[in-house]
């Protein structure tokens, strides 16, 4: 399978190595910055480019990894392929593509966060995929399950909100994290004493047990005693304030 | 060593079995719940109490396992005692137990979330030790140090701000992913599809990177549009709003 690669960021660079593992021949890596195109391509064994109109017309599979609001200046450049054409975003819905012409398009949307530097199974990432026919997402099932052993049908409206899900359980726990970190650093204590309780926190989810049977803490107890003490030593600090009493307020509506 | 454990709840059930795994005797379990108290001393081969004046007045350890603001009710019973008396609070001073004339006292402080049904691996949770003198501390360093690889001198004062900074990273982090739960229910999506991620944002941080050089989302990028189409989504559900709002307002603060 011939693919080419439009983009070289996060997704691009994890989802393309996944299917050259995979044993797709990635023929093409678009950047709009040569110098990022050409590093991903050398990863791949592949060429690279940073001009759209150069784009080679007969791929197999047209993966588009660039960002939500670049996706249409991309297909516009996709319109005399023949090949597939598909997106990875989580916030885009699949009718992004209906307007180019494209005989087969479809999205597969890696739901996990990505680092260059960061090595991910590939296996274990949840892919959810759609298409705007039944052949095209035979085909998409059939790609992705090579990759992942854990492809799942999503719907544009199902995939926005798996997004936004993702937006509390990644990058609001990663701002989390940060808050501790600040906390820390001001009384000279490493972050790394953390890192335990981080693992297990996230660990404790990962079996049967929802989060909201997991929940402890001061506000689940009604501990205001222990909140007040909390806020006192955080209160030339307006930011952590506003978050833990959020945070602490939201807990309690849940519980209580 | 012969310990006396008081309390019976999470973090005397993890503690008094690492405790026992390393070689000493529990010979007394008291809770204030007979059943509970049982339930734990059959674990350790040990004997339960539920009777504060029946406490074995001849151990060399007494583990004080329970709530915070119980901490002092149950010190007033533990004056004739000749062993060590230790409090394993995050929140609470070492200053707490002088004044029940103890001869040496101090503090183990785990910095980790415990369940009785969740496995954890004691040797890797941070014990943060204090104690009223030099040679307590060396002891309760030595004890420590048996438990675990990551044995610290911490202050109460320092003490107190790690016990808040852990609220953010693991009580604060457990209450999004149940927000995220929430979401995805109300759509009849699986949270399984988000452990994965979950595990993954742990994972990322348990290096050399600190979380702010990790962060990502429509926040950090300012992303105006993709902020407002999440707020849609979610403006009949108050709670999950201000919590949106709130930390991508404090994202926007960090970084922009």
């Amino acid at each position: 399978m011939k693919i080419v690669c439009l983009g070289s960021g996060n997704v691009a660079t994890h989802f393309a190595q996944a299917l050259k593992l995979a044993g797709a021949d990635l023929i093409q890596v678009w950047s709009k910055t040569l110098a990022n195109a050409e590093a991903l391509a050398n990863v791949l064994g592949s060429i690279a480019t940073d001009d759209l109109s150069a784009i080679n017309p007969h791929a197999d599979l047209y993966l588009i990894c660039v960002k939500d609001d670049a996706i249409t200046d991309v297909t516009k450049h996709l319109s005399a392929v023949k090949g597939t054409v598909i997106h990875t975003s989580g916030a885009t819905p699949l009718s992004v593509l209906s307007t180019s012409g494209f005989n087969d398009y479809g999205v597969i949307y890696p739901l996990q966060t990505f680092s260059k530097k960061q090595a991910v199974d590939f296996k274990k990432v949840p892919l959810c995929i759609e298409a705007d026919n039944e052949t095209t997402l035979l085909a998409l099932k059939n790609l992705a399950s090579g990759l992942s052993e854990e492809v799942h049908e999503i719907s544009s409206e199902d995939r926005k909100l798996l997004h936004l899900a993702a937006v509390y359980a990644c990058n609001f726990t990663n701002h989390l994290y940060h808050l501790a970190a600040t906390l820390l650093k001001r009384n000279d204590l490493s972050f790394s004493l953390l890192k335990p309780l981080i693992m297990q926190t996230a660990e404790k989810v990962q079996g049967e047990a929802l989060p909201i049977s997991l929940q402890t803490g001061p506000a689940i107890r009604n501990d205001e005693l222990t909140m007040q003490r909390h806020l006192e030593l955080i209160s030339d600090f307006p930011v952590l304030t506003e978050v833990y009493e959020t945070l602490s307020k939201s807990i309690k509506k849940t519980y209580l």
